[in-house]
């Protein structure tokens, strides 16, 4: 099964458009969630235990991990195998590097963590992400419009007419032989959003910035998806994770993550 | 100490400016040294001892660790702890992030591993690279142009008369409000590389490529420190610490380096 299928089956069965981004941040957390990696790993094992039903993929951010050392890791290691083995794991770790160094990001983050997509930023072009293109049932989601205000600074520019991200666009669809290719864009920009899905074709998108960072789940659903024909991902994070801070976080996660599917499906009945 | 008086402090002590690029191949290393984290351990350590008073800098790539799940970072954390704190620890992790994960990058490489400087990609722009800038004494290095066949699939594009690379120079010339910012510029684009060093004014580059990847030390050297005026750092990697795959890897690694060094003196006397 092939990285698309297997998030749009989830899809299909949780009926989620909703990924959770796995973010760790002991300074969120449930107070007694915050003093060990033991505990850090029995919040991520509560949620992932309360929302297995309502999500279509997880996506730990390495940032989380790594500044906790190995021990980071390694707690990361430990929850990325216990995952449903039926969602996909998305690693958000924004890798891009020259060929031989990529290929051993590459064999990190889908050999040793077994992720089934990955996302990469593009600025080393094509040889920075050709390592992780041949693994074919694998993907990989290239940062095009992000959520941040840093995106004007480049992302922005224009480049012979067009705003550079367009070119990124453009760029990973030519790449994207073996339809293993996504593109990353902010829910905050909403106009832009819709033009990139028609140069996106069919490659799913990944759409980060509901929630905390103020992006619409309407919007970003609605030409994220083109009206529900093509794949896209919602993520969240901080505002499911840390619904609650006290002992019932992951039933409110739970709870958020109900409610953001029955937006989801309001929305689809009406379009 | 700045980030950047480190560095000329050590430049000027070992009279070298070559940073030794730690990266860790397996398949590349002495056959006794491949088979576990302890002989990789004792490669690096050996490696350093032989190599302190010939470099200007250790640079480890994170992903020569990652690959090795957190067996792998424990080994680097491991190295980086034993490292002569006189030499600056730049950590090659091309990371780049909205701002509250950045800042989460940052405390993982700085504060968890003591970098003196990392490398950042820029695509996400300031917000990802402010909360590296909040930490005064220690630098970043943005990717500007890279040695990499991929770097024509956009930092070549043409923004309103001038290359990506060049807006990329430009901004981050802006952001050195603190004098704690260099930029990448690989040594496989020595004239690009002479342009680019009027943009940076004093900000120092660093210029990888020299080696395997075929850049010039000469022209890396004349070009990126502007006649010896600038302040430049020339990484080489495999073809020094794989110079011998024989028990006299440290020896020759260091001989390389002086090999290096003696080059980069003459070029010195008659410029």
């Amino acid at each position: 099964m092939s990285a698309v299928e297997k998030l749009q089956a989830i899809q299909e069965k949780n009926k989620s458009y909703i990924c959770l981004g796995l973010d760790l941040d002991p300074k969120k957390m449930p107070p007694d969630s915050t003093l060990s990696i033991k505990s850090m790993y029995e919040f991520a094992m509560n949620i992932i235990e309360a929302t297995k039903d309502h999500v279509c993929a997880y996506k730990p951010n390495l940032a989380f991990y790594e500044h906790l050392g190995h021990d980071g890791l390694s707690l990361l290691e430990s929850i990325v195998k216990r995952m449903p083995e039926n969602i996909p794991l998305i690693l958000d770790c924004k890798r891009g590097d020259i060929g031989n160094t990529a290929s051993f990001y590459a064999e990190a983050m889908f050999d040793k963590m077994n992720a089934d997509w990955v996302t990469l930023a593009p600025y080393m072009g094509y040889d920075s992400m050709r390592p992780f293109l041949e693994y074919k049932d694998k993907g990989i989601f290239v940062l095009c419009l992000t959520s941040n205000s840093g995106s004007k600074d480049f992302q922005l520019l224009d480049v012979g007419g067009k705003p550079l991200y367009e070119v990124v666009a453009e760029k990973v669809d030519y790449w994207n032989k073996e339809n293993n290719c996504g593109l990353v864009v902010g829910a905050t920009n909403p106009e832009q959003l819709k033009d990139i899905r028609v140069i996106a074709k069919d490659m799913p998108l990944l759409i980060p910035g509901v929630g905390v960072q103020g992006g619409s789940l309407e919007k970003s659903l609605l030409y994220g998806t083109d009206n529900f024909t093509k794949p896209a991902v919602i993520n969240v994070s901080r505002s499911v994770l840390y619904a609650s801070n006290g002992a019932d976080y992951a039933d409110k996660a739970r709870d958020e993550l109900i409610k953001l599917n029955n937006q989801s499906k309001k929305l689809k009945l009406v379009n």
